[in-house]
């Protein structure tokens, strides 16, 4: 680390993107605090400034879940295997990846503790909730007039990884899940579609990221699904990472559960199903999207400070006038701006550039002669840490502004960042493998035809897609419908699609 | 169900207290719609809103925890064994009643599910996580400066239950749990009193119910605890419900997990820890305190909605005017006051009754007249279901004063109960046996000495309050220090303690 060594400093992480892109991932997150390795495999401990902005994740969600008539709930963590057996598709999707409990108790044994007292029944921690949801919906709805049901919950889950890599990929995670169910298609299709909209809200508007929305490909649907809806942010080495998803069930669920209802024709009908997710994995996206050399930055929705103001005090003397100033700053700004005085006793440098790791809009440093001159002088994170002093009255009375105008700046440097990695102009495999093996990792539009059968995977483009680690991320909402070439194939095609490398 | 039946109706339970509290209590549950069992063994599914007076409760603490400074994170929930070895009290405590990952994966062997992938070191779901919180306490406190470390998270915790109850006893929970670090024995101590304080207040000043605060006997301590500080509720059958505790670790999980801290003098200490937690099962406690024969009743702070409005419709051209008349009402009220208006096409004599098993403090019935006479009639749920009309502008600029009263007559009738079960003229063993086997459960003041060996059991009154599943629930905060009988060995005592049976 070069800060504090009286050299000139670079930059505030030790690594830089360019160098090193995964390493200054981790980099980032451990210069932000947010979340560091447990030692139970593939689990993090997600730190206080980490969980902070999972929380204001929440809150934003949370009340637009709401807002559309959802309700929340909670459904136990653990799922019978045999419940689980009842959809096959799940079985296939989930099985190599399930923690399972089969003992209720330890007993010492040969002097080490061990596993005793088997169940019957092992359980199978929550990979996803679809069917224990699905069984409460099987009892909950009887008639038409149930319907829709729509419910959500904020849970941790499990998914058993083998290569992990903080909020990325864990082997626990927290989330949010909603399950829906409906008298009709067209009903289960637009909620799915809603939700997907939320989504598409959410990443772009709130937390500020580029994004490609679309449908999941056949092969690449959520096990189950009818149709997976995805969000697709770009991250700025240029590979793809699912943001968020929802989907159409279909009758998967309800004839898996038995979700019937008596309709309005007196016949008893399966309810149409949809599920939808967002995971503790955004954090990740957030940091990769916006972060630079010298650590996170956070749009201001999430930020759990705008503005962090660091007293700069010489002489003891100073010590109440200062604070006291500094208090003044902190209470004369709008009461949404989230404003924390650091008061602590560490160096003021060492502060700012914690503060600067840690991705805070505004920080600001004040000493005896900002006191004096009624003034504030304050660091944009945002504009490569551009420094400014204003009176105190402007700052005051333009702070929200300049969180608005902070939020417009990242946006509009991780789109400028995005856009160059762009790709239309491929005509065939030959420029996919150029492109992600000579030239950067992109997203790379293309058409498809219908007669690759991905799943079976034999066509030697899609041999050259898996070995090169691209793969097809999603149908672009806005379909054109024109027609085109394959670039796998060279067939007619008319299907829009976007080709990544993926986290 | 003598709802709806034409007959006169009694109450809106199909059991009374009276008749037999344990199915008067599952009747309460169902009737108010706020969680059921699911098939997982031991699970509860918590519905909507059973959940929402959760998020009440939750919203209302987490803001109270975040005041005195504490910040949320999120642990993983997956305790490797050999980590739980590390503290004999915790595996004393809790290895008979744990869940244990063994296996990562399943696989179809003789055509069932079966569970593959051993794990090296299997992993037990937390029943707790001093340990593992006391893991990453080792990581970040390497000297006194970065004391005191004062955290919380909220999350699912499993405990294997044999027999379970609804809210009371499951398997798998929901609770908050507070972990902190300190310099100083006295400064753990006084936050674990601190915490103890909140709890307090928060089942007496935000719940109404009435309760014993103390400290639990050695015996009944938490495993690793040096003094644990509790909440014993009375609920309405004179049983015992432990509402809330707060622990003074000392050096314990320092010891175990190797917290250490330079101090001031530069030598090396252990830190003193400390930990408290509510759980899901505060809401069984707000049932079996607050509930009447015709269904639960809740404290406005945590009630979903503090006014329901029932428009009576009888013409279906007054249709429109008469919900007009009901929205005008809800916008009229102050915006904290949570109201719903329910349209649903239901019976309005179905839609009442429910709101009276779910505890609604007010219930309006609004019909034609109401509206013509610019009037607003009403149930009040907390008063026997009293029936009044007030005109609009009454309710609307009385209706927080209302909830307010509601408030302070929830509290009265609670106490007025549970002080008649209070004892406090036992001599000996001989009367308490009379008090639980003749009359009825209370709780029962009175002093004991400290030469009895309660975890040794073998002493002939011990037996008896065994044999009769009475426990000493605490050591009353405020001891009078005076001099006595012991009410088991009729030796001098000057110890205050609280006997009751407990849930």
């Amino acid at each position: 680390m070069k800060i504090g060594s009286g050299k000139e400093r670079k930059n505030a992480l030790s690594v830089s993107r360019e160098e090193d892109f995964s390493k200054w991932y981790l980099a980032a997150i451990d210069g932000a605090d947010l979340a560091e390795n447990s030692s139970v495999r593939g689990c993090m401990v997600i730190k206080p400034y980490g969980y902070a902005i999972w929380e204001n994740i929440q809150g934003i969600l949370d009340a637009k879940i709401k807002e559309l008539g959802h309700v929340n709930c909670y459904f136990p963590m653990f799922i019978p295997i045999d419940l689980f057996a009842k959809e096959a598709d799940q079985v296939a999707g989930f099985a190599k990846e399930m923690a399972i409990v089969t003992h209720r108790k330890l007993e010492v044994q040969d002097g080490k503790l061990t596993p005793s007292a088997p169940l019957e029944i092992p359980l199978a921690v929550r990979p996803t909730s679809e069917l224990i949801v699905g069984e409460s919906f099987s009892n909950w709805i009887k008639s038409y007039r149930d319907l829709p049901v729509l419910i959500n919950q904020w849970c941790n889950v499990v998914r058993w990884e083998m290569r992990t890599r903080m909020f990325l990929r864990t082997t626990e995670f927290l989330w949010q899940e909603g399950h829906t169910a409906h008298e009709t298609s067209e009903e289960a299709l637009s909620e799915a579609k809603l939700m997907h909209d939320v989504y598409h809200w959410f990443v772009r508007d709130i937390l500020k990221m580029f994004c490609v929305v679309g449908e999941k490909p056949t092969h690449e649907k959520f096990p189950g699904a009818e149709k997976t809806f995805t969000i697709e942010l770009m991250m700025q080495d240029g590979k793809a990472l699912q943001g968020a998803t929802s989907h159409y069930l279909g009758e998967t669920f309800a004839k898996a559960m038995n979700i019937q209802f008596q309709g309005r024709d007196g016949d008893f009908h399966y309810a149409k199903t949809t599920s939808w997710g967002i995971t503790t994995r955004i954090v990740g996206a957030i940091i990769m999207s916006h972060g630079d050399d010298d650590g996170i930055n956070l749009p201001s929705y999430i930020a759990p400070y705008h503005v962090v103001i660091v007293p700069i005090v010489k002489d003891p003397c100073d010590f109440d006038a200062i604070f006291a100033y500094c208090e003044k700053i902190k209470n004369s700004c709008p009461k949404n701006v989230r404003i924390y005085v650091d008061k602590k006793e560490t160096s003021a440098q060492n502060k700012k550039w914690d503060y600067v790791r840690k991705g805070v809009p505004f920080i600001c440093e004040i000493g005896k002669r900002d006191m004096e001159n009624n003034s504030i002088f304050y660091i944009k994170r945002a504009e490569n840490l551009q420094k400014e002093s204003v009176d105190f009255d402007v700052f005051v009375s333009s702070i929200e502004r300049m969180l608005e105008h902070h939020d417009e700046i990242l946006q509009q440097k991780n789109i400028d960042i995005c856009e160059q990695k762009i790709r239309k102009d491929v005509r065939n495999i030959d420029d996919i493998v150029d492109i992600f093996n000579k030239q950067e990792n992109s997203f790379v539009f293309g058409k498809i035809c219908d007669d690759i059968d991905f799943e079976d995977g034999s066509h030697p483009a899609v041999k050259t897609l898996n070995d090169l680690n691209v793969s097809i991320r999603c149908l672009p909402s806005g379909q054109s419908g024109s027609i085109g070439r394959c670039v796998l194939t060279g067939k007619e095609a008319s299907i829009d699609v976007v080709f990544a490398k993926s986290y």
